[in-house]
């Protein structure tokens, strides 16, 4: 399990979105988006509109409306289409409609990768707080692999929206439907688009997200920042498992489906010489593979994280290349994915692996 | 022009149903869907629920809803993926929620094929009437290949549902976008939905629809029906050209992206034998062509119905097989397609062709 205390986050600002994306970058396990287009437009947002409150669940009325929310699609594709600006407005407007009450907080559908910073511009242009928590703990490729389908929230209705203002309210009859229409739609609207879903009272949030994410991935990117070794740091913080020191021989990668999906060959290097990983990639990074003999080193739903081996940046998927120096972490992913319901939404068979997952604490213990 | 004087249906009924549907499978062009399927769900409602009021826009009042409908996606798919029997109801209280008022009456937004029909079973089943006049007084491909685009009607919002009980709402951009949305969650329902569009008052409706469409179906289906000789009572009654006798010979024919696509070609027999026609199929008959000469026999947005050389009926492109003996007919469109909007929508340029349109009486004057 992912062991770290840290102290409630109060506001995001300028002084600490740069960390705060640093982190979220790392929980992202390779997806989630690049974080740096969404930083500065998170950063443009609390400079335009002023700095973004950071609340806790515990802290907000049983019926107040939460609006988990962030982008869906290919990360690939979010480097030459970006939003309009307005996508937050127009879902939170929608969502208003949808439900008759007023969005009271928004929400990070999933803390990894531009997710984590995407509600952060929407919630300082609408002048609404976050809600330090998420549904994932990470990002993971579909939209139903949330936190929020494992405690029973109604995946309907849904709203999705791009930057040419076309609004679709999905009503789902299940989680799997929800993930299946909103991707068409994605598609359609040219690989990205901007979402709502999983509407729901603080009251039933509670109990249906990862709480302090927001918390944990700014004490996250502090901690890289402000560190001498800090990769090291980011091992000790964010109780990672080091997979291998290496350097990256192979990338394949296509856009397919509104997805990213591709392979990376990382070889060892150092006294990793000789060891080697194959990192499989949908959006993010799904599974870690020695090389030769086949043996999981790691896998969804814990987090892989690819840094560089000074920095300890994360480096998303759509980023990895040829000759990069860099680290593959393990990351305990949180305690919810773990359960027999968890596993089943999001771990190795709902990717089509046929391995059984195995803590990546244990299997490195 | 069709030429064609009419006295208003009143009502539909086990008595007109059979004959009804034979005149919009005329109507459809080959397309609209088989109406086979939806004339059993037709007569199953209106013996279940009582006969269906055929109303004029003239006798509503101005402010009364209209809601047309009617089935998305490829005829062929149709054939083994039928309707719950519940999505009339799904979509009008989708409509009413949205709209915030009744629906007074269901209207086909293509009376061509089984999408003349399917209104009906819903109109049934509701207990409302259903209004003479649709949208395109044939049936056409895309969503947005209606009179309601061309007077202006707003394609926002629209609603779409399946045998699941999925719905969803689209709030597009324009015309071009409610295509392309609709298309994207058809497929992704599995090649086949049913959906509510162009919602619009009474008053709208008078200048946006082409009107008596029922009774043309109607009475198409009665002519033919009582005729001793069907197909010369079909080419009088619906004012068509004779394009040719003759024999289909060949059908490539492949599913695609919720449309049925594909091309036939038919040899002449008896008086036409050395003439031959290549029919261009996307849903339905979109233009043929002279063999060898390439010259253009009819076009889009002229109807080109295939019926059998014996009992006349129009035979879907989706039933188009060797061997059957046929009469090829190009039937003149309604007037609003033959304006330059008309034609920039749903004629050839529409569809990717080149060829200047030339109305289908002209060309065979």
């Amino acid at each position: 399990m992912p062991v770290l205390n840290v102290g409630g986050v109060e506001r995001l600002d300028a002084s600490n979105l740069p960390a705060y994306a640093r982190g979220c970058a790392v929980l992202g396990s390779g997806g989630g988006g690049e974080v740096g287009t969404y930083l500065l437009q998170a950063l443009q947002a609390v400079g335009d509109f002023g700095p973004v409150s950071v609340v806790r669940l515990e802290d907000l009325p049983d019926d107040s409306l939460v609006m988990p929310c962030g982008g869906i699609g290919a990360p690939t594709v979010s480097f030459e289409k970006f939003e309009s600006g307005d996508e937050g407005r127009v879902l939170k407007e929608a969502v208003e409609e949808l439900t008759g009450k007023p969005v009271a907080a928004l929400m990070p559908g999933e803390i990894g990768g531009g997710n984590g910073l995407t509600p952060v511009a929407w919630a300082a242009r609408a002048g609404l707080p976050i809600v330090d928590a998420d549904g994932m703990g990470r990002a993971f490729p579909e939209m139903d692999q949330e936190t929020f389908e494992l405690a029973g929230v109604s995946p309907s209705p849904a709203v999705l929206t791009d930057e040419r203002g076309n609004v679709v309210v999905l009503r789902p009859v299940s989680g799997k439907w929800l993930e299946r229409l909103a991707r068409a739609v994605t598609v359609s609207f040219g690989g990205t688009s901007s979402g709502a879903d999983h509407l729901m009272s603080a009251e039933e949030a509670r109990r249906a997200c990862v709480k302090g994410s927001i918390s944990r991935a700014l004490a996250i990117g502090e901690a890289i920042r402000d560190a001498e070794d800090p990769v090291e740091e980011l091992v000790r913080v964010a109780g990672a498992v080091m997979l291998l020191a290496g350097k990256v021989m192979d990338v394949e990668r296509k856009t397919t489906g509104a997805f990213a999906r591709g392979r990376a060959k990382i070889d060892g290097t150092g006294a990793h010489s000789g060891s080697a990983l194959a990192i499989d990639i949908q959006n993010e990074n799904l599974v870690a593979t020695e090389i030769p003999s086949g043996r999981v080193a790691a896998s969804v739903p814990d987090l892989i994280t690819i840094v560089d081996e000074q920095t300890a940046e994360a480096i998303p998927t759509e980023r990895l290349r040829y000759g990069q120096r860099v680290r593959v972490l393990g990351i305990p992913c949180d305690a919810m994915w773990r359960t027999p319901e968890g596993l089943q939404l999001a771990g190795p068979s709902a990717f089509g692996y046929d391995h059984e997952y195995v803590a990546v604490e244990l299997l490195h213990a």
